[in-house]
């Protein structure tokens, strides 16, 4: 059996998308900034796909800037509420130890160039606090940045709660909600975001394509400079067909949120009940405050990699943490954050399903993984010690 | 009859293109950063795509990165060279009045950074000689950035010159090939090009993709910050599909290099002739130096917008200029550099083919236009004047 549990990673384009971008490759393939007919016709689909975003955000059609991904976007909303609180004098930056890279690496750049930043602890269960967020908060801040839900651990932070206090501060609330969006409800002014970050192939729609919601008044930093496309705010010429596949994913998935979520959580309640009846397992995050689709776990004495590559052989595609990161040896930062010992943080795996996965799938990975991490534990001289006592880490 | 005619805006996605994305989307859609076989799959297309386009430019593939277009290329090459030549001190940097708006805007922003920008004048043919690119050259120069063919009017610069020059002045050149990619031959070895930006859209590949050269030792800076992908300098999850969909038409373009421009050259050179024949017409550019399928006239006494709308009314898809500026009433900053007076550069237009173009619609285009021409002179009271004698302008 073949079980794709990597959709927090990247997810398969839906039957509605495809078909939505199809005929703009070769029917409606203007350039939107054309006076003429073709290209009329691909403005008008921009324009559409712009409202099926503003809609399902409850924002304006003009809040919303296409860009080439989540990351994309990250930085656009970093480096411009930035600029504003620079503008203002204010140059210290919230955020959180857990976020995306997009986030700590933007962050990292910005404190090159003569910001503050100060990233608040994660708790244990994995969701940060309001009242974290206020006691952060200084005069010179000028910009909270903190994710709708993590990307590794699914934990779902307090986001209403967040906007608040940064509201009533009169500081600038940005999420990424990559993680989120198209999974969870989200509604710009209920929560009072004032920018908020998402990414079309985290909920079924093309890869290269992202979003950007910012609330009118904010002036958007250009993170890149050109032509006068998005309002003159993100030069270069708009990917039409992505655009029109991520407002066909994303109109399915604000549809279907409810029914989505009613028939993926159970499958990961069934996977989290399953996966800690495995000895020395803890599950990552509070149990139920987490993504629908979203387990993680850490196995000690285990190591995330070889875990991966057996369940691969086994048909199972899943990751250790973020797909942006694989390629580095280091355990997860996020782990590290929720206070996992390196050792421990090393032997995790997270399991992220959709609604295109199958009950019976779970069923399989529950048949396989057990085996799987017991064959590794029997091969590993370090699970040797930790049998005998010698088990400083975790559990 | 339907005659699109504005290729150097954006062309339709080639059979090739559509037929090397459409596995990727529900097929091949794994995260290439994933270890799994899904996104090894994803991972060894991606990696076939940048051989493509590294044989494509007679380059190594790990000196190719992909970027979400070719505005992203240009800001990303620019800011390298930049960062580059600051860190030895030097902060001058040659470039043309002619450039896109992605080069000189990026350039503005790098001028408020504390870079010194000199740009070139353009001469009456739209050819930059390499002798005006060795005059500016100062001892802080850093960088060189000159366009491989103008979006507008089409004229091919010495590139090779140009690059000989730097390279003998230990400069770093970049050359933006938007234009010229898959449509002329490159040899970045050949022509000493240090850094070349290009977009898949401008040769029947999907929009969404741009590619960098950048020659090995130069150290790109990050545009966007986040993963680790595209060896960390350029974060976000890669456009598989449209990177495949890009090297399936780069290869296809490459391919028949010269079978198209032995096709397209004749289209275009019939258009000149006939558009020359209009009164008080004059072409842009210098008549052979420019790319196979660009035309670009002025006709005095008309205001493009108004032309571009009888076309559209006649099936014809043309532009006035760079479809990214559409939106201004401005006059081309292009043809301004060119020396042409406002009123006249406001009654220009660019009619761009594409091997996708067939004979007889350059004939429509040729029956059609004079007859537009002159119904908006009739129109004109400017054009009564004109008729008079009082023609300051031109021709």
């Amino acid at each position: 059996m073949n079980v794709y549990a990597d959709n927090a990673a990247t997810t398969a384009v839906s039957d509605a998308a495809v078909a939505a971008m199809l005929p703009c490759f070769q029917e409606f393939y203007g350039n939107p900034s054309s006076l003429y007919t073709t290209g009329q016709l691909a403005a008008e689909k921009l324009a559409a796909a712009r409202e099926v975003f503003a809609r399902g955000l409850n924002a304006q059609p003009r809040e919303i800037t296409f860009t080439s991904g989540g990351s994309e976007a990250d930085n656009q909303a970093l480096r411009s509420g930035a600029a504003m609180g620079a503008r203002k004098g204010k140059k210290h930056i919230i955020s959180t130890k857990f976020e995306h890279h997009a986030i700590l690496h933007t962050l990292q750049a910005l404190e090159k160039e003569g910001y503050e930043v100060t990233l608040l602890d994660i708790p244990p269960d994995g969701v940060v606090t309001a009242q974290q967020v206020r006691d952060a908060i200084r005069p010179d801040t000028c910009l909270v940045s903190i994710m709708f839900a993590n990307n590794e651990i699914g934990t779902v932070q307090p986001i209403g709660e967040i906007g608040d206090v940064c509201r009533e501060a009169g500081v600038l609330f940005h999420t990424d909600a990559v993680q989120a969006a198209g999974h969870l409800a989200i509604d710009v002014e209920a929560l009072h975001i004032d920018m908020l970050s998402m990414s079309a192939h985290k909920f079924h729609g093309p890869k290269g394509v992202g979003v950007l919601y910012a609330r009118r008044g904010i002036a958007l930093e250009n993170v890149i400079y050109g032509g006068a496309q998005e309002r003159g705010k993100r030069a270069g010429t708009e990917n039409v067909p992505g655009i029109c596949g991520a407002a066909a994913a994303f109109a399915e998935a604000c549809a279907n949120l409810e029914k989505n979520a009613a028939y993926v959580t159970p499958m990961r309640d069934k996977l989290i009940a399953g996966l800690s009846a495995i000895p020395y397992s803890i599950l990552n995050g509070d149990p139920v405050r987490r993504l629908p689709g979203n387990v993680n776990f850490c196995f000690e004495g285990i190591e995330g990699e070889s875990l991966l590559l057996l369940l691969d052989a086994k048909g199972i595609a899943a990751s250790s943490g973020s797909a942006c990161t694989s390629g580095s040896l280091d355990p997860s930062h996020v782990l590290l954050a929720l206070g996992r010992p390196h050792e421990v943080a090393h032997g995790s795996l997270r399991l992220s399903l959709s609604e295109y996965n199958k009950p019976e799938e779970v069923d399989y990975i529950l048949e396989v993984l057990p085996g799987i991490i017991q064959y590794l534990r029997d091969m590993s001289p370090v699970w040797d010690e930790l049998e005998k006592g010698h088990r400083p880490h975790l559990i």
